[in-house]
């Protein structure tokens, strides 16, 4: 039985529980919480009512170095790092949902998440916790940075074609759309009810911070820098990401590659569902699933290329995707407690 | 020209603004604001760009005295008070959007909104803002207290048929259903987007300040203590009340006399519309207007009686009602800026 | 291992096969559908893409005969019926997510679905399928008449406390709000998105065909006939019923009873929570799950009583209902494949 | 007193009519219907009672000729044509809010439209009916071809930046979000409530037919071939299109000009709002009206330009751009009618 401990209360955290409820080889032992502590977790998610007996309580990472050989952190940016550095001194493995690890990059991270890194050392030991492109690495990894919801949905479609020399690492634009719970629990006027309900817009243009960290997979994957655009999109609905990906087929690749590249690349994959020709995903399809789907639209004449990829960005986008990586750091089947359709519609 | 002032630049201050937009007959002189203070309308209220040229200022009343002969209070309960005694007291005639004038008993108030009246002396003073109950009242009114948005969907229907003994007076049970603007533009738990999206609950049950103001208006119509029961809910949209209404017959009264009444009272009244049998509304209708519109069914057999009204909570059920009784206080039509279709679908 | 045929392919189709998933002991064999005959089940239901190799044909009652221990029949009123009588003079056990074997009494069938019922002599054999009231007579059943997603939420609270005494059997009010889910998959111009979307309303307001389901099982709880009102209400979201209960006290009857006799009726059954005082039920709370939900308030002065109840209406109020009654059938554990938490948010 | 025509009952005629309520100068003599015939205005579109006395009647053109001096064509595309043709040839001057008359080449036409154009040398006489465009030739046009919605948020932007050689020709991406009023009343598997709501999906990837109608407008402007990539995407909202587009600075041309030359540009105009510099617009802020708001957003360091417009897809892009071209035609204020805040939020 692995003992796990999850720090942070927030949606994220709350994913991992509804996924971690009724495992058999994970339990979870502590769950942490700056607000709420001392109450049931029932009272804080009435949605978990008879699947926990947990009461928030502080962090207290003495208790969790005695008793959990894992521990989530489901923080804000910045938090993360000291927690990182003394539980993996102590042997506890951790899977960081925030952005803490993801950059390998200090200047650039304290660029963007304007907070100095604390342990910068620890970012080439951290592993980026892709599965479907670092699975070996993160078997052994002590600590994994579970990718960005946004960068998982630009990610996964792109790297296999840009490694492959397929497309062009010039002028990709990436266009994405999110659902709100993206946005975090706290209550923010973006996040009310009223502003964001029956309506749409665009935000952090230019400047997101999911930007840079998609650059720096995509640059490791085509083996150059890649120069791309990435505009997200707040749309009404609590779950869900659609990127729009728009790419140009490099000269003397072949348009049918981008298919069969991606059907070989994930042919085995359990979570990447590259869909049939004229079928494009629909975020209601992986609506509380670990799957990524991707459409794929190649145009004869202009050698343009149009990717289309769901996710559910709390899920494949964070949580789930958190699990599959303990999965895979536990040598447990990589599909465990993951692998079930989404509640439709 | 009236020169208005706006005190507040919460929903109902916005939609004060949408409707008074390009009115010839009123003028908005002076916003004002604790949080957006030094902002441009536009700023805060983009879509009202090109329309205003205002500034959001720090409340100052001596300003307002000097340059507006009426206020719209738009504040949170119990601040209103002391303003309106100071505006009163130098002419210019008050419509509080607020609670504090609403219920004539200060006890009442006291135990529901758990603070003092500062001014218990004015409640008697104050008209209920219902056009269609106290037009004439209103006309002389210095202090309009303008309806809470449930009450005005319940109070309205209920009232004639209370007052000419077609219901009775007990029993009565008001299944309310509202919009999330209701709850305000401050950002809560409550109104989080994904806490309300894809969902419904009943808030306040058993003991929603709006019970008391409902009980008051009806037993004034009824002549006698009317027995009730209020139950708000939660829905995932923007605007909008829709109020289920249980009521039985009255020994004596005949059924059909249910819609003759109804139509009777309201045949002549611009912004209520009683539906023709059959038709029950849809909240969509009256989205963004000022009309209020009810169906009517009653059961044969068992003597019951369900009334179904539709409001707009943001416009019938507080800034269009107050624009009416603007209208009706200062002589001008009472449809004026008014009477227009609503955004469909 | 216990095979399978689900005849129809609408919502509740889709919610067997996503609960059916991955399940060890039972085996979807056939899907039947009239318009989708020659397809894959991926291409009408993409989120089931991995999980089913099936084809969807139209219904050929020999073959299920043949192949099948169970025919779960998801399909409009009228059709059930001649398919059932055929199956189980075979032996095949059947499970009618329809209406056609919930009236015990073929007149009000006829009555309130405009048709002539075809084989009233099975209406006594048939065992309405609410696990919690009627588990024994499901075990030996071979026609489980799968209750109706309103009669649901508004039976099991009700029916323990009319068993008991402990309300009055008359002037209960019944106002349920619903997702649109409910409305089935057919296109109809009151399930368009726009007409939905950002507005509530009331429909079937005095008839609606689940009021006699409702009054059967409430009288037979009661043992006496049951006066009720059965509102229902269209929501803006997909799944989810919020029945709002207004019920008295009977004289003799204390207001504790209230609870105490629901928290020991329900204290066992894993599917129902009564949840603490002062907590009333969101369904987003029951998305996608098999519980249902009931928060509970009197009033201490009037004698009234509230009953709030919520569940997804596709899954405790259909699919997941008929799968724990399929448990029940075949001696598997009553929660197998349905003890998860919801996704939430 | 302009007497006009509308023909067809659907999402733009009943903005139409929302619009045209309260008019003094233009009175609606006529509308027409295929479904609802017999049937009064408000019970087809209940928000509407109180505003029209009419009753939907088969479309019968030698009324129309005897009694209107204008139409609006509200139909699915093939059938303006024919009416068109008639009405003109006796003098009534038709906007025609379909796409039968926006192509300037009718081969373009069949091949998307995949039907055979009964009128081309009617083409070479329609305006395309863009105001900001096309003012002059509006004001004497018989045949006034209204924009489609996509085209109207993506043309405004990007036409005076091609015109003044601000910007590249080819390499254009314009992706697109849309409410689903856009799709049409009537009843459809895309557009049911539960299929919709709560996630995104792209749709006519690749070849959505008003690709070639804004690359039509955009070569017109450019005076060059444009080369652009087109996608829609279906939101789960009634009303509203956000178009995100990608574009490169033209060597040579200095980033401040693409503000400078749309402010110019647009300046004097009503409808168009040129956002302040880091403000990206909601489709909220134009819910219901007539503007197009358009944010702007350069980077320094690539020459990357991405423009964000956001219109209400059934006001600016369709019925209210219609009236504004009626108000044009027949030399009312442009304004008239359509000057108006949205409802907010």
């Amino acid at each position: 039985m692995i003992k796990a401990a999850i720090i942070g209360d927030g949606y994220t955290a709350a994913d991992l529980l509804r996924l971690l409820a009724g495992r058999d080889e994970v339990k979870v032992e502590i769950i942490t919480s700056t607000e709420n502590t001392g109450r049931k977790i029932s009272q804080v998610y009435p949605h978990l009512d008879g699947f926990y007996d947990l009461t928030l309580a502080a962090t207290d990472l003495h208790q969790i170095k005695q008793s959990c050989q894992v521990a989530f952190l489901a923080l804000p940016h910045g938090l993360s790092v000291p927690m990182v550095q003394e539980l993996v001194s102590s042997g506890v493995r951790c899977i960081d949902l925030g952005a803490d690890f993801r950059l390998k990059d200090a200047a650039v991270y304290e660029k963007y998440y304007e907070t100095v890194h604390a342990a910068p050392y620890l970012l080439a030991d951290a592993v980026y916790g892709l599965p479907e492109l670092y699975r070996d690495k993160i078997r052994q990894a002590s600590i994994v940075a579970n990718p960005g919801c946004y960068p998982t949905s630009a990610i996964l479609p792109l790297a296999p074609l840009l490694n492959s020399g397929v497309l062009e690492s010039q002028g990709i634009i990436i266009d994405s759309k999110s659902g709100v719970t993206g946005a975090g629990k706290s209550p923010k006027p973006s996040s009310h009810f009223c502003e964001v309900n029956e309506g749409i817009k665009a935000y952090g243009v230019g400047d997101h911070r999911h930007g840079p960290e998609i650059a720096q997979e995509l640059s490791l994957a085509a083996g150059t820098k890649v120069e791309m655009i990435f505009t997200p999109h707040l749309v009404p609905m609590n779950r869900g990401i659609l990127s729009t990906i728009y790419a140009r087929l490099r000269p003397g690749a072949r348009l049918s590659q981008v298919r069969s590249v991606l059907e070989e690349f994930y042919g085995a994959e359990p979570f990447v569902r590259i869909l049939p020709e004229g079928v494009f995903p629909h975020t209601k399809w992986v609506y509380g699933t670990n799957f990524l789907d991707v459409g794929v639209h190649v145009n004869e004449a202009s050698g343009q290329v149009i990717l289309i990829s769901a996710l559910d960005n709390l899920t494949k986008g964070a949580s789930g995707q958190a699990i599959q990586n303990l999965n895979i750091m536990f040598g447990l089947p990589e599909t465990r407690g993951l692998f079930f359709p989404g509640v439709h519609p």
